[in-house]
């Protein structure tokens, strides 16, 4: 009976995977109609990437790992085409220079489709086998490709905010203004708390291994910084006061003329910014979004605070419903943190990536994945902080409290926002 | 009788001048079939700009110094437009800058082909009466048009060539082998030579006043440097040699690590270039061409010439055939330069863009033309040397010998060349 | 009695505060015999200053925040200098750009030596009353001094060194070759463990307050990394193989030609490095020096070992004797760490700068201290990584196992290298 | 009687020569009196050299064409400073990068006194037999020296102009205030002039062959614009219009935010400017000077005028008496020009640089000299203007009417000036 009903455990798994396979394949697609091939090809910047090239890199993660790699005799789609698409990965060999990536206005975005379509058909029909053995590879392209469709959105929301006419990608929603939610203090867990992925689901290797860690007494704020605040900020010439930001910040802020987050204007009083429908009033209650680490931490110093540390965020979002943020029962009835019983958080997940304090280093005992796979996380573990949370941008089900997303500190094109913290 | 006749005369030239405004303006839109969205949206370096820009920046041209400023009544296409398509027009006001036209993924080339056809259609009505007054401005246009088109040519060729697929933009042609020519000496003018536009047909303000100026005993080579004098060149250690090279042009050849020309490659022994049909075999009896002054400088120092002055050129320019290169009879029966006759010139005009060795300056008595337009050439006399002739990609009846091209001395995607002088 | 016995101890820790102060005055001065004005003057790059700088912004510090703050009557030396000499104050107004130090040919060594010598006669009488509410202030100028001269150090070091005479600033001592230390590991502390400065003298506001930090089962190299092991390490093409690097590092590594650590040279199969003393052979048992956070992040990972955490060298160094490296006992009796007897740290201080793999930032509930000197260290913390341990140029007493010292990934001109450690 | 005669004549050009050598020597020890160790060392800009590397270079080139190339058994000083003190000569091999000559503190002056003492005593002795056959090569080193004198005072200006302190490097004159003189046009040759080195005396190669060239009707300024005229164009948003402007310039005042000319600033309304006497109060009716080819241009452009051609600015010095600016007789007792006696030119020589319309190209029949000194002028000619005249910094007997000095257009820490030119 044991066998039977591991084939069956098995076949469903197997079903729930090429499900989330297709599902994946699909919103791709889906994510860029509406845009033209040259809005698909143009690179407005070195950090951003052209829509094309995201359809194109993460077709070629899963021929390359999986395919190439797993699938006896299967033949590359074009031979020419992994110098195009591999993005870092040095083990896989030359490639094109990251800032010339817009510069492919061939192949076509019909070819593009073409190399999907062949490989997503290749991919079918071999996941039953790669299942096996490497059910883990083909999470972590599905995970690969769900962070590429949040760059996708970046990349594109940034070319457009670039063109004078700020044309819009998407429709505008229905521009309901968000609620003013009082800001209260929640406080944290002190003394040992367990970090890191807890084995539930896929994890990248930079959330392993669980381990503990020493938590100072803290407390963290109920939701996220408003544009509403960040108006009173620059009304107090937050962005002109040096005592308020770190030495590179200030740096920053002067050589780069920075008065304002990333895409606002202010119109005859009001202030405007660009969103993927174009150009929107701004709303005071929603979270301020488009903000470097350098900006986060020099209002969080004005605000009196500062920012949580990765830890402090990650020991809070832990047990917690991702859309009430109320605390939960664990799994074995053990009620956790029961001092923290104090409130519930707003926006943990799923509405801007929450700058840390942290800088992105290894969790002791951390190892790379094996293989070139292996360049995935670990070795941008200098120069950069962790973000925590996802944003409106972020893919469904692709967040966890143990998620480490990282940016360099003066980099504002994604998403990102923050939560202040306080130690007590 | 003579209002009647004059009246018949200004109406053929005026049905000459349409006929000559449709056929550029078609050439135009003819020049983009077979190119996508993409590749006429992309700009591949900042001196490069897209073919959907010069399809508009031409048409703004039209708009703005006709239609807006001396059709009454006329409404612009799109009041927003003239910031995206001003190129360089200070009395014009605010603009984008240049190396940023590559954003412009909207307004889409429908869009641009809409804007060509409204100014098409207004120029088309109001031409008769534009032709009274501004003659001279329509055919400014017109020749205006007629350099973007070589720009657009260049442009996308700079595009295609940092392609690693080597895309072609347009079929090659039959690719029969040019003929080896040997290299004679023709004994140029002596003494005064009138230069400058004599004002038979259109010349741009920096062609004139016509003036004398003394020529120095020279003789100028009958025809351009090839390619195959060229491998000799590099054969010879000509880019690892100081002492031929100027010495900001030996600067530039170790920063940017020359050692050929732009768009040669070896393979395997074989020289290749990237040609309008991508990669193409190397023609050794072709002239050498995307060679920047420096090397044009350096090549004639190694030969032991010198390259010739913009003054030489065009004396010798003067009454040749532009096909044969024969001397002609003056129009009043005279033939100039009897000592001459020593022999045809090949190739004076519309293979390459040869280079001179004369500062692109003012001719004696220059004025710039009144108005925006005057910042059409005279603002551009410094740091640039003049290049004569015309190349493959000059719209046929574009060149004269007394047009002044110009270009800084290390670029070198136009399709530039050389021809040897010597002193006597 | 109790008044009297105060005011004895109060005078002995004035007289001992004082004589420090004498000492390290007089030590700085030391430090430029044997340079001529030009040493003393010129600014090799923007990371390092003038030997006649750090004469003249360390007294600067004494004189704004002790003479000018705290002493009702003083005068400045001259008004205008406090433009000159403020390092990176901003609450101190404006000041010369830092890579515009070099430019200041006057004041002449002679001046900076009558402002030493105008502000330590100050100080001297002032001393007394100061010490009843700003011997910290006192301190800290002491300490800020002691730093300086390390400095002052290590940027004649570069500056010599980037002369091609390679001239010796000071003379060579006896060159007697280290011994050959094998590699052994000691095991650290694991579980919680006390972390920042005990309150036992000094201590900068980065060091506080002392807190409780988790400790993951590890083990430390018992010395830290030789020339020897780095020549194995660039012999097995360490700086050509990018798995090894991180991506930050591998970038560095390409853009500045790096292949051996800073002030290395290969001389006919022997390798040399620059001095003090000018250009020495290299001694294989010496601990490793100029090096990057990238080339020991590297060198760790060829190694098939990691850097140390700063917890946990500092939690090694604790009640460690610096120059034995052997377990002290506590002063309360109890004996620590008791399964840490299992072997003696070499070099632990004194030696080289050690990187760690922490990334420079506050320990939880850090307050910068108030006032201006809230500048001195706070504002550093982003981009930056933590080194341990202090070097052969850092004055003795100024190191202390809390002591956190951080310089940019990228940077060598100090004596920098690395201790191995190890995940259990 | 002939050879005896010939022997004295031969004598006292020797005698004459050695006396040149001397003086030219001496002045430039003269010109570092008041100059310490560090004022001679360090190098404030790229385009800067320091004091010492002028007195070192100078004598490198005694030392390296004449010494070790012509005079049998010469020893170098050192053989490790021809990498140090040459500074272009590719034919000469390896060198110091240009930028990093300040970082030479060591040799010391004293060491560099040394070397010319060295080679001052072995250059007399041998100069009667170096008399004979390179007579030609002293004279072009005293000139050669006579050239980096005059860099050696812009070049302190420009280091003490960057000091805060503004010090002073030599005692200020008397102050006097000059004289206002009138504006004149001064009609000069029309047809053809003889250009370039009549062989009266030394020329460096780039004067010759002298040449005839056709000039267009114009008239120059009797005199240098002044400081007063350029308040005007300051005061008339000179500097704010971008129709004035090259399109290079123009992109240099927006880029530098240029708004006076170098070593300008207004003080409470008072203009004041530095000097190698410190700042100092302009002089309202003194000629301009530390402008750039640029805003000599753009000043000419403003005042509706030109600047002068090269061969219009040399034809008119011809003949001229520098001092009085008055028209001599020829020699053959021609007087020519007669159409040009309407007025005498004051300051011609030796007050400001005066630039000149005139890129930096090649007389026609130009051949560089033999040998590595081939490399002094001709390599240079391109991206440069012509400036003629002279400066108050230029040694006494340097300047005559065929001399080319020449810089880059944005330069202008050199004496420069410009005189303004109109076509007839």
């Amino acid at each position: 009976m044991r066998d039977q009903s591991d084939a069956v455990a098995g076949s469903r798994a197997q079903g729930a995977l090429l499900e989330r396979f297709r599902l994946t394949r699909d919103l791709s697609r889906d994510l860029v109609n509406g845009l033209n091939e040259a809005d698909m090809t143009v690179q407005s910047m070195p950090d951003a990437s052209p829509a094309k090239w995201h359809l194109a890199h993460t077709t070629w993660f899963f021929e390359t790992f999986l395919l190439r790699d797993q699938v006896p005799g299967y033949r590359l789609f074009d031979e020419r085409w992994p110098f195009l698409f591999n993005s870092y990965y040095e083990a896989e060999g030359a490639r094109m220079a990251r800032p010339e990536r817009g510069l492919l206005t061939r192949p076509t975005v019909a070819e593009m489709l073409a190399y999907r379509d062949h490989v997503d058909e290749a991919m079918t029909a071999a996941l039953p086998r790669l299942m096996e053995r490497h059910g883990d590879l083909v999470e972590m392209g599905i995970q690969h490709e769900q962070q590429h469709q949040e760059l996708l959105l970046t990349d594109i929301k940034h070319l457009f905010s670039r063109n004078p006419l700020g044309p819009a990608a998407y429709p505008a929603g229905d521009g309901a203004a968000g609620a003013d939610v009082p800001l209260r203090w929640i406080t944290g867990t002190e003394g040992l708390a367990e970090i890191g992925s807890d084995g539930e689901g896929f994890a990248f290797d930079n959330e392993l291994p669980r381990h503990p860690s020493w938590l100072a007494p803290h407390a963290l704020a109920n939701r996220p910084v408003t544009n509403g605040e960040w108006i009173e900020f620059i009304a107090d010439q937050g962005y002109a006061t040096p005592s308020l930001w770190l030495s590179d910040g200030w740096d920053w802020v002067r050589r780069e003329g920075v008065c304002t987050p990333l895409y606002w204007r202010g119109q005859g009083g009001a202030w405007e910014h660009f969103t993927l429908s174009g150009w929107q009033p701004l709303d005071p209650h929603a979270p301020v979004t488009h903000i470097s680490f350098y900006e986060a931490d020099a209002f969080a110093t004005w605000a009196g605070a500062r920012l949580p540390t990765e830890q402090e965020w990650e020991s809070a979002a832990q047990f917690r419903d991702p859309l009430s943020g109320v605390q939960l029962d664990r799994a074995d009835g053990v009620t956790p943190h029961a001092e923290n019983k104090d409130g519930a958080f707003a926006s943990l997940f799923g509405n801007v990536w929450e700058w840390t304090g942290s800088a992105y280093r290894p969790w002791p005992g951390y190892r790379p994945a094996a293989g070139a796979v292996g360049e995935y996380n670990g070795k941008f573990m200098s120069g950069q902080f962790v973000l925590k949370g996802g944003s409106c941008a972020t893919p469904r089900g692709h967040v966890r409290a143990s998620y480490r997303n990282f940016f360099h500190p003066h980099q504002r094109w994604q998403f990102t926002g923050l939560r202040l913290a306080r130690s007590l």
